[in-house]
């Protein structure tokens, strides 16, 4: 095919690959040879973190956030799990032509909340307004800019067999809690986005002299994908321990209704750890004693079996593989 | 009304009450409030410089360009006329589903030229793809990470009658190449959008020790919107020569045609410098001998009368007032 497909937008196989082939092989940089969601630069001797990322959600208001909140919390997570804090924002703005001031005004106060709330300020922006019809509402990119944490340095390269795997709460959540809301299927549940900042506890984390390997935030494509971003080419497998995996009935309910798999559900919440055997529980508790992080779990460990794969030993005590998601789940999710 | 028109997006009046009122208002930031296109941020002791634009140009293929050149080009500088040199950029990428691969392939081509011709390297990315007929074929986002020139100090402030205005080229080429394609009349004609990177000008311009006291990009909303800028609100007004000020002579036949008046048209390749009385020349040569700049010319002066006006003496030696765009003059031009 040699049209865009809404796959290539999935965070799945497909926009792995129109990522390597277009965007690394055309713009040619050393930064996007990492294949990282931020870049880390040397400015002047220092080393900052810089990220960017379109929200394009549909509905734009949902259970338990909106796309402002979205917008920031989104960015300063990927800022954030990069051990780096987020200092500063910038907000570009594309309005359809008859869009509410009011819906608006509620998106700004979402964006000002979970700004405050990850102590960044939003410093620059720009607006555009296109026809009617030429976009859907509202689509919001915000870009961050952040510094290292002295002393951190998180890499896969680091990760070795033994090592544990936490997660800060439920899976699964954002994304039903847009899907519920877009197929008017949310009335008589309870399911909320998780849409939240997450450099806070990510700064607890890492001030404890914690041996954290590696995080990363578990967004489009779900932990399944997140996963394999981080063992695919390496030298370890992944174990993952289903019944450990923290998914909420509802969430589990929708799911088999739906047909989906939780493990590739979106979330916008969520902090996936690799922390040294060691201090393990150390980083558990850590993680549940903060409230964006009480139902924290261990799920899984590092292998040194299966290298590259993700394998799921499931609630009856079988294995099964657990890939990259390879089509377009859920569009329109972030 | 309480709905968004697209005069809110026209770089003229109705855009700077919308930013006032909502987002400066809203995000409640120090930086915001000095109303300029891109953040000067303290990080460590260092000072950077942070912007970000989204382009929604339509077509997305004029004559001179196309959506990524402007992308990159239009970021860049935006950083360059705060006296920085802009050094990373971001690309986020929506997507309509069905989007042709090779228009892609030539748009990120067009963004790594850019990116190449302004020593700026493309750093961080994201993706996302909308179902079809929810974006207008593609919107990009960049955001730029420059870093201040040491001893540069450009500010409204610091401008003072007798100070000259120089630009470095002729005016309106941008608007009426994307406008000429858009309305199907662009055969026959030989107007090319003057969208290029400024910062090798700029870096040339700033670094021969001359008396410059301020610059700006006048794209959206034109030089009059622009010279309205950099005067409202201060104690000097802005004295424009009609017959220096540069037009192709089938840009002003366009113009007549449609009706727009050049000063409101956008530029893509445009400085505007408020440069010291003493040193004017000299800056004028500087940026004639400059590939970007050939055509500069010497159009206006910095009066103690009309305080925070521009005004314009025309051809016969009359003057007239030059507001800020008060409409939606040109849709989707960046």
């Amino acid at each position: 095919m040699d049209t865009i497909m809404l796959e290539h937008g999935s965070g799945g196989r497909m926009m792995h690959s129109l990522i390597r082939d277009v965007f690394v092989k055309g713009f040619d940089s050393p930064h996007l040879r990492k294949y990282e969601d931020s870049a880390v630069l040397e400015i002047m001797d220092k080393k900052i973190v810089f990220t960017t990322d379109s929200y394009v959600v549909d509905p734009i208001f949902f259970p338990g956030g909106d796309i402002g909140m979205l917008s920031v919390a989104g960015t300063v997570n990927d800022i954030a799990v990069m051990g780096a804090i987020p200092n500063f924002i910038s907000c570009g703005l594309i309005l359809e032509e008859g869009f509410s001031r009011e819906d608006l005004q509620k998106i700004v106060d979402s964006m000002k909340q979970a700004a405050d709330k990850s102590s960044c300020t939003i410093v620059t922006g720009d607006t555009k307004v296109v026809d009617r019809g030429k976009v859907d509402k509202i689509f919001i990119n915000t870009s961050a800019i952040g510094t290292m944490i002295d002393g951190v340095s998180l890499s896969k390269e680091s990760i070795k067999p033994g090592d544990k795997i936490l997660i800060n709460g439920f899976i699964g959540d954002h994304g039903i809690a847009v899907l519920s809301k877009r197929e008017g299927m949310e009335f008589g549940t309870s399911i909320k986005s998780d849409v939240q900042p997450l450099n806070m506890l990510i700064k607890e984390l890492l001030s404890n002299g914690l041996t954290i390997r590696f995080m990363r935030d578990p967004t489009r494509g779900g932990i399944a994908t997140t996963l394999n971003e981080i063992c695919d080419g390496m030298g370890f497998g992944i174990e993952l321990f289903e019944e450990m995996i923290p998914v909420r009935d509802e969430v589990r309910g929708y799911c088999e209704l739906l047909g989906l798999d939780p493990l590739y559900v979106a979330n916008e919440g969520k902090v996936i750890a690799v922390v040294g055997r060691e201090d393990s529980d150390k980083a558990l508790e850590i993680m549940k004693r903060h409230p964006d992080g009480e139902a924290a779990a261990f799920i899984g460990e590092i292998t040194e079996e299966n290298a590259g794969t993700v394998s799921l030993r499931t609630t009856i005590g079988s294995h099964r593989i657990v890939d990259m998601l390879s089509g377009a789940q859920l569009p329109r999710i972030c």
